[in-house]
C-alpha cells in the first residue's frame, strides 16, 4: 500500500488540486537545523529568488534585525546564528525579495495579529517549560458564553482543565488570564504556551492544579479573528470597547459563569486575575473595581495609565485602589523589561503604590515588550498563586 | 492612548523584536478581493521580485495549475480569476520566485500535512455552511485520554458537544468522524469545517444535535503535529501502526471513554462512524468487526481495499461484512468522486456489496480525492443520521 501511495505521491507531487491532503512535494532542505554546538541553521531551496533575508526574534541575542542568507551555485540559501541560541521558544521569517514569507520546510506558524510567524523552540531549561512534554495533559476547550453588556451577544472564552479535573471529582481555583492589545482567546495559548506551561509545573509539583480562563478582551468582537461570524476579515490591531471600561464592568459576569458552569473555589483567595499590556491594565481595573474578587493580581508589562473615555471605572483609580489594599491582595505582582516602552508609565505606577504602602512584589526583566518576557513571567507568577 | 499607540506603530513598523505583538506593518493591499462580479482578485506588493504565480484550487474551476500575476511599474502583482468563483472554502498560495509563499495579507492558513495554504471562502449556497454564523455555537475541546493497546500511552481526540449540552441535562447520539492518512484530530476542524457545519446545521433545524468525536487515527503518534512530546518536528505523511488493523483493535475504547466522560447515548441506534480516504477505510473495517457498534456507516472517498499486515481485522472481511448486514445498518453511505484515484476501487467494493445484496446509498460527485467533496459529503450525510 506504501508503494501505491507513493507512486502517485510523486506523479501529484506539484499539483495541488484534484488529489489533495494525500500528495506533498517532499522538502528539499530541513530548516531550522538546531546544531551540536547550539547554533540554528535556516535553509532555503530557492533557484529563482535574488535575495534571501531572515528576519524574526531569533536574531535578537545577536543584537541584528535581519541576516542575509549565504547563496550557492544552486539556488541554497542558508544562514547559521553566530553563536549558540539561548533557549527560548523563537519565531521568524524569510523575506524573499522583500517580501515577508513563512519557511515551506517547517510547518509550525503563529499568528500575532496580522502577521504569521514560523515557530521553534532552541532547547534548554528556560524554554523547558514551553515544549509538549510527556506529562499529564490538561484539557483546553473553545466555549462560547453570553456577555450581558456586550455590543455582540455571544462571545468565545479559552478554558484551560488541569489533568484529571473531568474526573477527580475536586474543586479547583482559577486564574483569569487576559491578553493584550491585538490579542484575543487564542493569544496566551499559542504565543503565550499555556497549556504547555501549566501541564509542565502542575507535573512538577511547582504550581498547584488549577482552572485557567482565556476571555476575548474585544468587547466588539465574538472570538478571535476568523473564528467568528466576521469570517476571514483581516486581523486589525485597533477595536472599540477594549479600553473604555465596558470590559471591567462585564468582568464579574464571566467570573460567575465560569463559577456556574466549571468546579471552580467560589472565594477570592481561590482567584487571581493577571494579564499583560492591555491584559494588564485590565487586571490592575478590575481587581480594584471589584476588591472581593481577587486575592492574587498580576501585572505584566501592564499599560497601566492608558484608558479612555469617560467610564465611571476610570474615576477615582486611587482611592479604589486604597479601597482594595485595605485588604492587601496575597500577592500584587508587577513585572516588566527594561527596554519596555511602559517601563516609565509603571515606574510612576509603582511610585504611587509606594506612597500609600501599599504592599507589592516587583520584578524586572531585561528586554521589552515582548512574549518571551510574558511567557517568563507567568512561570514566576503561577508558583506564588493559592499558597 | 489610540494616537501614542500609532506613534510607536510608526517607528516599530519594520522592526520584529523588542516591541512586539503591539506593533505590525500596515498591509500594503488588500487580497483576497471578492468583487462584485463574483471573481477575486489577488493582491501582492513585491517591487523586489522578478516573477509571482498564483497556486491552489482556487484556479481548478478555470482548469488551471497555476496562474502567473501581471506586474506594474510599482512592484504591485495582480491576478483576478477569469470568471466569478464558484461558492467554496478555497486554499491558494503565491509562488514568489518560485518559492511557495502565503500572501502576507491574509493571516488566515491551514496546514494540510507539511504544507500551509491561505484559505478564504466565496460567498454563496454551497459554501454558507462553511461559515461562521451568528447562530448558537458548540463547544470544542482538545481532550486527553489513554488508548490501551496504543504504542503511545495518552493520547488526543478533538470533540464537538453541541450548543446547550453543558446545561440541557441531555443525552445526545454520537459520530465519529476519523481523518485521512497525513491527517489528526484537527483536520475535520480546519480543513472539514465541522464545528461551523454542525453549528449550521443544527440552528437550521437540518440535523440532530449531536456530540462529534474526532479522534486521531495515527496510533504511533499522541497528536497533531506540534501538539505532541515530538516538538515542533515537521509532519510525515507515512507512519506506522496507521492502517495495519491497530486503530481498530483499540476502537471499542474509544466509544468507551466517551460514553464514560459525556452524554452520549449509548446503543447502536445513536452510534455513527464515517471518515474520508484512509478513515473511510478505518469505518469500514470498525463497522465490520464490531456489528453492534454503529447503525449509521460513512464511507468518503474510502481507501477501502488498503489494509496491510497480517492483522485479525484484515482476515475475512467479506464474511464479516455478511455478519454486519445479517441486520443492515440503518445508512450505509458510499460517496465519491468520478476523478477520485480510488474510484475503482469503490466501484469493485460497490460490486462485492451487490453480489451479497447487502443494501447501502450511493452518491457520487464530481471532483477528486479533495477536501471540497469532503465537506460537501459530510452535509449530505449528517442529514440522514440517527432519524
Amino acid at each position: 500500500m506504501k508503494r501505491i501511495f507513493a507512486t502517485f505521491l510523486i506523479a501529484s507531487a506539484l499539483s495541488v488540486g484534484a488529489q489533495q491532503a494525500l500528495f506533498e512535494a517532499p522538502a528539499k532542505v530541513e530548516s531550522p537545523v538546531i546544531n551540536a554546538d547550539g547554533t540554528a541553521t535556516f535553509n532555503l531551496y530557492a533557484p529563482g529568488a535574488g535575495n534571501v533575508a531572515l528576519i524574526g526574534d531569533v536574531l535578537r541575542p545577536f543584537g541584528m534585525h535581519q541576516a542575509e542568507m549565504a547563496r550557492d551555485t544552486a539556488g541554497y540559501y542558508t544562514f547559521t546564528t553566530p553563536a549558540a541560541l539561548p533557549a527560548e521558544l523563537y519565531t521568524y521569517n524569510f523575506a524573499i525579495d522583500g517580501v515577508r514569507a513563512i519557511d515551506p520546510a517547517n510547518a509550525f506558524i503563529i499568528r500575532d495579529v496580522s502577521s504569521l510567524f514560523n515557530v521553534f523552540i532552541a532547547p534548554g531549561e528556560a524554554s523547558a517549560r514551553y515544549k509538549m512534554a510527556d506529562v499529564p495533559h490538561g484539557t483546553v476547550a473553545k466555549r462560547w458564553y453570553a456577555t450581558p453588556g456586550a455590543p455582540v451577544t455571544q462571545r468565545r472564552m479559552s478554558i484551560y482543565t488541569p489533568p484529571g479535573y473531568e474526573t477527580s471529582g475536586k474543586s479547583y481555583p482559577v486564574l483569569y488570564l487576559l491578553h493584550g492589545m491585538g490579542g484575543d482567546e487564542n493569544a496566551w495559548l499559542e504565543l503565550g504556551r499555556v497549556a504547555q506551561i501549566l501541564d509542565n509545573m502542575i507535573a512538577s509539583g511547582e504550581i498547584e492544579p488549577m482552572i485557567v480562563v482565556l476571555p476575548n478582551g474585544n468587547m466588539a468582537l465574538e472570538a478571535a479573528p476568523g473564528e467568528s461570524s466576521l469570517g476571514f476579515a483581516q486581523p486589525t490591531f485597533y477595536l472599540p470597547y477594549t479600553m473604555d471600561g465596558t470590559f471591567e464592568a462585564a468582568f464579574p459576569g464571566i467570573v460567575e459563569f465560569v463559577e456556574a458552569n466549571y468546579r471552580a473555589i467560589p472565594d477570592k483567595a481561590h482567584r487571581a486575575i493577571a494579564g499583560l499590556s492591555m491584559g494588564g491594565f485590565h487586571s490592575m481595573q478590575i481587581s480594584k473595581e471589584y476588591p472581593d474578587l481577587f486575592d492574587y493580581v498580576g501585572l505584566f508589562s501592564a499599560a497601566v495609565n492608558r484608558g479612555n473615555g469617560d467610564s465611571e471605572i476610570y474615576r477615582d483609580v486611587d482611592a479604589k485602589i486604597d479601597r482594595q489594599f485595605a485588604t492587601p491582595p496575597a500577592v500584587y505582582w508587577i513585572a516588566i523589561g527594561a527596554d519596555d516602552f511602559l517601563y516609565k508609565e509603571n515606574v510612576d505606577y509603582r511610585a504611587r503604590l509606594d506612597a500609600a504602602a501599599h504592599p507589592y512584589t516587583y520584578y524586572e526583566s531585561t528586554g521589552g515588550h515582548e512574549w518571551r518576557n510574558w511567557r517568563s513571567y507567568l512561570t514566576r507568577f503561577l508558583p506564588l498563586l493559592f499558597k
